[in-house]
């Protein structure tokens, strides 16, 4: 077998474009296996290294700095041109982090898990433990994740959908449930795959038996959008935070031809009690108006972190006005479930205290989950894997 | 509506993660009309900034440095601070680059496109033209991208694929002539896809009525994986080149797997004449012993910068051996299109001069195409737009 192993590595070095000469001799992220994270980046000439992300969220100063603002900074310890930390007190989960290299943002060369949020491209690095299990891909039966456009007659174009189809899908001849599951402001048809973990919560949770099979279908809530970037027919703009025809009614007028283009393309139980709406921020907002304005096609909504009081009524009053009547007309339709989840850091804590209040007051029944931190990939993975199981039963 | 605009500023800043301060008063890249690229960076404290990447593959350095070895770099200029520098006469084409900041491989931070080649994650650019017209999204009907899980028997284990659907399977009721689509060493199944662009590739030309409508599948042809990395359930290893199990012969004895999964679950073609395999350096390799060992399979094959000589006949002699009686074989069964591209500066350009002769000898019919350039992508993607349009004539 020696000549094998001597044939390989000249083979190696050519065989795909190998762009750039990589220092390999160190290893960056090293995750122990007390959860402990070791970054490291050979810097010869740089006078400071630091650590940011949300890879710093539980990093405690040894000194307060009071003129401290902006993001967390851990310092990096410079040993003969190798900087290194060592974070510890993760608990389980994705964590994104990049360098700062004498002010210049850096990723990290060793390390090819990067993923964007908006605009910002990180390094991805993964915690295992029992509060990340369910992010993981396991040895269990995986769904199909089908990235497909549907025919818009509103925007008079093609737009971009992400489909999950649990295992099974393609062979079996049964019908299924649908959940449509929105992504926030300035996220994308690919938000909740590539952040959010869902075809993995999704098939752990199916194959644990506690969620039942469903479709799960993430459009692209930007109507200014027909796909993310570098998918659009709008080429390759850097992606833009804010774009015209957000949260102006239009995504909700448009709803009923995803629907409908859904319901004829997938083998899909149409009765609204195996539909669901759920969404993070931008997308809560969405769910909380399709699901009052549409009560006939869902009984089961999520708001994750929901963007609840935008002003929007009185501008696109078609939409978003009388919200309180429609929730009635939704609540006599049949309301299986009404699911609010808040980190109790959350800038939109206050408006979800008060939409509860409005709801306890017009005793329309709801579900409430508070949690730790912000308005965070962490939580709304979280809240995905808490709302799953609770739906289509 | 001076209330919307006043409102929103607030709700952008929170509203998904704004994981880094992104200073964002420059551009990066910037692509000008005549086809310029103009790279910036901000970076203060450095003392030497250049461009590395496949960007730099028409640069000609103002004096010949004869100690350079190693990738090319184009020097920035600073000023102030902001280092910058203007890449001209580039071919239409997708190119990818990063920063050497002091000797730091850094990405733009102000460009959120970005591709993983192997191990490697560049920013990528794309400079729009004729050559790279094939590579854009356009507004034409789309076909479904679907990454699913086939069962293999031979592996004891779900492996992942990517398959494209053209426009309209979902609706027709149609049956498809199906390409087998593979890559190369340290690639996987998202390869031809994120750096091939191969789904705007198809959606164009079957569009323009160039190829004709078909199904792609684009398996991972790593025997040790059964995932690309990130989506595999060995979880968040670093991507490597050269696994066990490579060009021994398993991936093509498995193969038959495959073929047997698709014909199952989508409406395929099931006729020789209706498949095609064709396949990027080992996977070109492997295209050429694939047809070679099942004849019965497949009657169109294309080797783009094939892997052809390996050694690999007396180590594995089941697979790999008596190569021209199998080519003799396939010839006899009916052998349509027998397509051979390559770079001049490819290091595999001798094996497949020699290879030529061999089939020349033989009296082999094959189409051959000789480009400039080598063993890189621009090639590949070039070389899929000039085969699609042969097939299943």
């Amino acid at each position: 077998m020696l000549a094998v192993v001597m044939a390989v590595p000249s083979f190696i070095a050519y065989s795909q474009e190998a762009i750039f000469p990589g220092t390999k001799e160190i290893v960056s992220p090293e995750v122990k296996s007390d959860g402990s994270v070791l970054l490291r980046l050979k810097a010869d000439d740089a006078k400071k290294v630091y650590v940011v992300g949300n890879i710093t969220r539980f990093y405690k100063p040894e000194k307060e700095d009071s003129e401290a603002s902006g993001p967390v900074m851990i310092p990096m310890e410079n040993h003969d041109g190798i900087w290194s930390v060592r974070i510890d007190s993760l608990v389980p989960d994705v964590y994104t982090y990049k360098f700062l290299v004498d002010g210049v943002e850096t990723g990290d060369p060793l390390n090819s898990y990067v993923i964007r949020d908006v605009s910002t491209v990180s390094n991805m690095v993964f915690v295992p433990g029992a509060e990340s299990e369910s992010y993981t891909t396991r040895k269990v039966p995986h769904g199909t994740l089908a990235r497909t456009w549907y025919p818009s007659k509103f925007k008079n174009c093609d737009r971009r959908m992400s489909v999950y189809l649990p295992a099974g899908y393609e062979t079996s001849e049964e019908s299924y449930p649908v959940l449509y599951l929105l992504h926030g402001m300035g996220g994308d048809e690919t938000a909740w795959c590539d952040l959010g973990r869902a075809t993995q919560i999704l098939d752990n949770l199916i194959a644990e038996g506690k969620a039942k099979p469903m479709i799960v279908v993430m459009p692209n809530g930007n109507m200014a959008m027909d796909a993310a970037p570098g998918e659009s027919t709008g080429g390759f703009a850097q992606p833009n935070f804010y774009l015209p025809n957000t949260m102006d009614g239009a995504y909700e007028k448009h709803f009923p031809e995803i629907v409908s283009y859904v319901d004829k393309t997938f083998r899909t139980k149409t009765d609204r009690d195996s539909r669901a709406v759920a969404g993070l921020s931008m997308g809560g907002f969405h769910s909380l108006y399709l699901s009052a304005n549409y009560p006939e096609l869902f009984s089961q909504v999520g708001l994750f972190s929901a963007a609840i009081n935008s002003g929007r009524d009185a501008l696109f009053p078609e939409i978003y006005s009388d919200r309180t009547q429609k929730i009635h007309r939704l609540k006599d339709a049949g309301l299986k479930l009404y699911w609010i989840g808040i980190g109790k850091e959350d800038f939109l804590y206050g408006d979800n205290e008060k939409f509860r209040a409005e709801l306890d007051a017009e005793q329309i029944p709801y579900t409430y989950v508070e949690t730790d931190g912000g308005h965070e990939w962490t939580n709304w993975r979280r809240y995905l894997t808490d709302f799953l199981p609770l739906l289509f039963r």
